[in-house]
């Protein structure tokens, strides 16, 4: 507090001064004190290093040790006083732990600064969440795994433009999105490989006169090496990026099947219901049920859009080393990260509990000859037409269906054949929606064979 | 918390299952809360409509309006106690209100929904944040008025692709941003004009068949008018976008004076000194000032375009009417509006308090023989050169003042004149930089005077 | 094409060295011959105004008008050889004046820099590009109001999260997009105000000492006034930000209403049938009609999105006054227009001849007991329930509807009478959705009388 | 052209009516048209597996093959019509291959969609684009490599905040954006690595019951494997989101360098100095050099996250298969991967042709007491001072300095030892900036033995 609230240049949230501004624009400890787990793990590994060089000796390194553990057990039971005077996370650690040990506090930032002790803290917290990541993929996948078991004979129309295209089946429609949650897993995965390097060591931004062993931390602290670069070390963010990178394609992938959802559970679809943990009621309305837990999953994903956009803009035109600009990556990280952690669980409960009908699939997979590919494929296949005369025959079948208001296998043999007279009894193998299904055998097609041979596929690799 | 919890799936942060991801996801009351002045804004409003309509009687009137007094003080003295299972603001309200006054609070909500309020509150949030953003805006440019009538005389060099192009003032330089911030306010003014419109009485989406007067509500809320379709009524966000976009643009401007402060405070340009209050200094380099302020106002760009990304991407492709999608707009509009004014006054702040090197200005100016333009114009008007041979004789002129190493200025006539004889005494009236300043009076232009004269013409309009 | 094609760090598409991606990198012409009208135009009143001031000749200026009214039709022609080593616009209209005027051409440059022409060409571009916005969206409404006016009676479902919620029109639909692009041409308008003041005149950056007249050219040019600042005016690129602005939310409605068109367009929803004009079909399912102009337009969206976060990205941080980073604002807000003006014709003709399924609407709106909410208003206007209570009688009945298998209004009366007294005969006069919608007639509402109302109050504004 | 021309709501550039519109936005032929080679491509390697097992035969084959040949020749030496009411490459090539060889033409698309063929040029396409850039990113770490070793020992100064921190060299600095290309080269192998799955075969989206031969095409077209899921095939864009995503981590990387070499180039920093094939002069002033190939690499960053923006927008929320949305993809990633290809060339270019002033460097870097913290570093190690006692006396000896308006290394040591008595001779070794840079030998740290080598462990790389 200063004495310029007087000043007339302040007013409402800023009454007290340029000091209150400052601090509320500088201060990050609000939001970092997230990272006291990593910036606590960071010192100690940091300490026992300097023991163990003799840069410290063993019992400023024991007094260290203690302190260290007194304040993690103080934070974790809520004790801790965090200050804002005191901005950050590291300065409120320091600072208690001069309170609790003395002078030897200050021999623990003997070749450390604030610039590599933040970037480990965030890289730690980031490695972490991949690996949450990618527990909750393998989640989601084992659900629609279940899913697309239970479900591999399920007859679907397939779409194409939101019309239906061809018969294809539930258990298929749910290894699409493994694929896709399969390919946002490898991303985490080669995350984590690339930012598998400890930060450690690189001081305020030159490396260090002193001896120290950054392959000691390194280790420490579960990386496979440190840093190569010291400038670069404290001016990168890339593994953020890279995370809200991988995030915004996954949190799409999840904004797609959050659409279907919606969709499906309209009247005029009645695909699925979802279960009432997962949607909303009316009090007067007891058959309406609002999709609301897919709504949100489907609008999450703007979120993590904007929070990668958010920390490109703010990486954008940087010069090394660390710029006080970099302070604004934690939030839209950890924001991001919560975001997408919660649209999977989201999701992963609504796939697991949903209702699927099967009946009223199959009647809107039968709907609007979606096997006339089927009978030019025929016509192809065994009756040696060209693909583009196999396609205007099967056109003038499809007409007369319609004429008569049914289905392409509900025309007698007779009509058919005087479209065209190559035509025979078998081609009805292939009219319904379940032949359909079963003929498209090809390595990755709906056939239930193949979709079961692809289950078991992903099933080793959960 | 359900019984849940075994179940394979859930884990970590979600041990206890769907129940809880689902309040976690769909609750709002963690950040609507913040609306709940304008939630009984309307509800009082609401209620005196009904009553003045005949809809509920005056009785239960006065009995809600006692009751909403209340919970505005209970929440304002921090004592009353906000439930996450009942979701949003509107419901804890609604849920308080019960408690208080009995079956009366039932008839508050007749002839309205939580959709046609919630686009009130939100209304209603915006509206006040706009105003802010005109006060903070006005404040703003009444400090760079202040810098710019300060030094108006003071010049400095011009740049162009960061190079010396020509000399400005200072004062100039200021009002280039007070004319951006001189349309950042005339966006938020026609933002404010346009959501001018009270939502309140499109009820769910398709009005109400209660004999309702919105005139009433909106004049007693300070609108101008209700809205005209009930439909769009609930659907629209376009209030939030708009402010996001202007936010945008602010920060852009923002980023760019920003920008300039960390380039002007480094020793090489030398150009301004930021106050202690916005910088942070070193306890071992005593003459080091960190711009801290200036770099944290430039970073805050990222995160407004960041919102405005996430809304935009929320909104896109939501079919009519309200869908849960929308209640992701809230966070991001709260958070873009705070590093909006947040920013806005640690710039007011910075510009007002920093200190202007005058000198080093004036020497950078003059370097880089910033005049050469002068002498060409000059060559142009009186000597009656056309431009192009202008330029060749300007040319020739730079590089004699090169091969001698001093400016234009200190150059002999007789050694200008060898380069063109129809070059006389009254060049050197162009060649300081000064004199360069002082000829720049074309509308817009850098002479002192005419920068006196927008400053007056923008003080009118404080 | 240089000598340096050997040097190994070249190749592939560079493979001619450092002039080849220079010219590359650098030369806009490609992009920004579209400006050539407007570098005309602009040369033209200034032209006149400098032989006005007497800073020219008559006789010069005769000579310029000549020859730029020869290069306007020269590339009108055709004929006008374009060169990328001239590098823009402007030099190449420049040398190409040398070649037909000789010395005059070279007069035209006096107090004028290439930093002032092409604020001026770009702001002349985007101008003419707000009109043409603006006259679009007047052509969408019109369109719009058309068919509400022609379907102020056709009941549909109004829908909440995509379910049915209660019955409105489909007129009033329309009208919720009227709304919509009404306030897109309102922030047009804002836009086209705000950019209302000529660049011309500032020259490189500092104005100039010329005794030019920047009235006259303002007003030669079509603008209200000359811009107050010259360092603003080299530096500004609001006008093209706020146009992209706005165009990203005009893309946002427009990909709402694209997305409602696809969902209708499917067999299960059925509401609507795009013209053959406007979907693509197949040649063996004659029946299948792809929306592929609905879902272009819905993807465009991203398209403007993508354009915005570009020159906001562009514009971050840049110290003033002129920055070669600029150059970047031209191709997004051209690809920008050009997609917002074809979205918005597809989306007029879509509109203009889609055929409308009154049937399959006003089938669905009846379905889901979407008249509930009629019940419950009807309970409490007429038999003076309190909301709450209202609620809990028509959950009954809806139960009772469900376990009958009919509508609400085809239940008996006794049987309603059962489950609350106070009901009469009177209250089947709510219960169908044609009562349902006329009954809503509060200000906005759903009513057919007001919906036309609406269409007749936005026919005044067209 | 229609008859519709009078209709009165077409006007402007779509005077023509809803068909004009229609192929405007529809037709992709325009850009798509550089797909070409992926195409035939593709329909060499489908027809020669067509003929190996048996669904063609071995002479419509040949045909085929000719077919196509003599289109790649006509393309290629441009006298292919391309024709927008064919809509698209693959359109327009068939046509013309039925044209070349008549009923042949037909039977290349048994067994194949326009669904899985576009999916499958396109990624043919993001693949070659993605080892183009993994060159280009090879070549420009080898221009850094070679400015880092012959500027091993140039000490520069360290900034943080754009303020002088510590000494580090030049080369360095260089091998800190060694680094970050290498994390943007190991991404693009890992996309590659990810993207090695053929479409082709995945038909319109189910599969097919043709017994084609999957793997056969995939290994013809130079793919690992055929893809395991039809529906994701011809859904997923994840390989060019996944290219926008790491191209925009590049262009971040590419605009920090390019501000640096902006913020360098000027007179205040003089650091470096652009070759004039990347920099453009002035007529007047010959001494001034615009570093436009800087600023337009910088501004290029925005670019690409407007496109990388654009397609998430686009994907949001799609429902499976084939949208038409997902035509917006390609223009997106073209643009965006030229204008990568064109920075990486220019910032290879300025990097390798730019001439470095060692003698401003090293004068920059011993101003400021920028060897402070090497003083509090001695005092710690040599003295035993705890750090927070060794930083308050180097403050002192900072103050001193100042007094004297000396260097650190320029104070008597007797003055020195007045602060502090422990202080010896010695001392002066880590005093200048040179002993500064010597010292920091910690793993990743400036001293020139270190980044030598790190040049060398780089080059092994290459």
């Amino acid at each position: 507090m200063t004495g310029k609230s007087s000043n007339k240049m302040w007013g409402g949230r800023f009454a007290s001064g340029p000091d209150a501004i400052m601090e509320e624009i500088n201060a990050s400890i609000d939001f970092d004190r997230k990272l006291y787990a990593q910036d606590i793990a960071g010192s100690l590994a940091h300490a026992d290093m300097l023991a163990d060089t003799g840069i410290i000796s063993a019992d400023d390194r024991d007094k260290i040790v203690d302190g260290l553990n007194t304040i993690l057990s103080e934070i974790e039971a809520g004790t801790f006083e965090f200050s804002r005077r005191l901005e950050d996370i590291h300065m409120n650690i320091e600072a208690r732990l001069a309170e609790l040990i003395g002078a030897a506090a200050g021999r623990l930032h003997t070749a450390r600064s604030r610039n590599d002790q933040v970037a480990l803290d965030f890289r730690l917290w980031v490695s972490a969440q991949l690996e949450n990541t990618e527990t909750a993929l393998t989640r989601l996948i084992g659900v629609l795994l279940e899913r697309a078991e239970e479900h591999a004979d399920t007859v679907m129309p397939g779409f194409t433009h939101l019309q239906t295209a061809q018969p294809v089946t539930f258990g298929h429609h749910c290894m699409a999105y493994v694929e896709m949650f399969g390919r946002d897993r490898s991303r985490v995965r080669d995350a984590l490989t690339r930012l598998d390097e400890c930060p450690l060591g690189a001081a305020a931004l030159a490396g260090t006169g002193f001896a120290i062993n950054r392959q000691q931390t390194a280790e420490a602290l579960g990386f496979s090496a440190p840093t190569r670069n010291s400038i670069d070390t404290v001016s990168d963010r890339d593994f953020a990026l890279e995370f809200l990178g991988l995030a915004a394609i996954c949190g799409t992938h999840l904004s797609r099947l959050a659409e279907e959802i919606v969709i499906w559970s309209t009247p005029q679809f009645g695909f699925v219901r979802l279960s009432d943990a997962f949607s909303t009621g009316s009090s007067i309305m007891p058959q309406k049920k609002n999709p609301d837990a897919a709504e949100l999953v489907r609008a999450k994903t703007g979120r993590i859009n904007g929070a990668l956009i958010a920390l490109l803009t703010v990486m954008k035109g940087l010069p090394l080393a660390y710029s006080k600009d970099m302070q604004e990556d934690k939030e839209q990280v950890f924001d991001a990260a919560e975001t997408l952690e919660l649209a999977l669980a989201a999701m992963t409960g609504m796939v697991g509990d949903m209702q699927i009908s099967a009946q009223a699939m199959k009647a809107a997979a039968g709907a609007g000859y979606s096997t006339a590919t089927d009978l030019a494929d025929w016509l192809v296949r065994e009756a040696g037409l060209p693909f583009r005369d196999a396609h205007h025959v099967t056109g003038k079948a499809v007409a007369l269906a319609e004429e008569k208001g049914c289905g392409l296998a509900d025309l007698p043999l007779e009509d058919i054949q005087k479209i065209n007279g190559a035509i025979t009894e078998s081609v009805f193998d292939v009219l319904s929606v379940d032949a359909s299904v079963a003929s498209r055998t090809s390595f990755g097609g709906t056939a239930p064979a193949n979709v079961r041979e692809q289950i078991n596929w992903w099933r080793g690799r959960l």
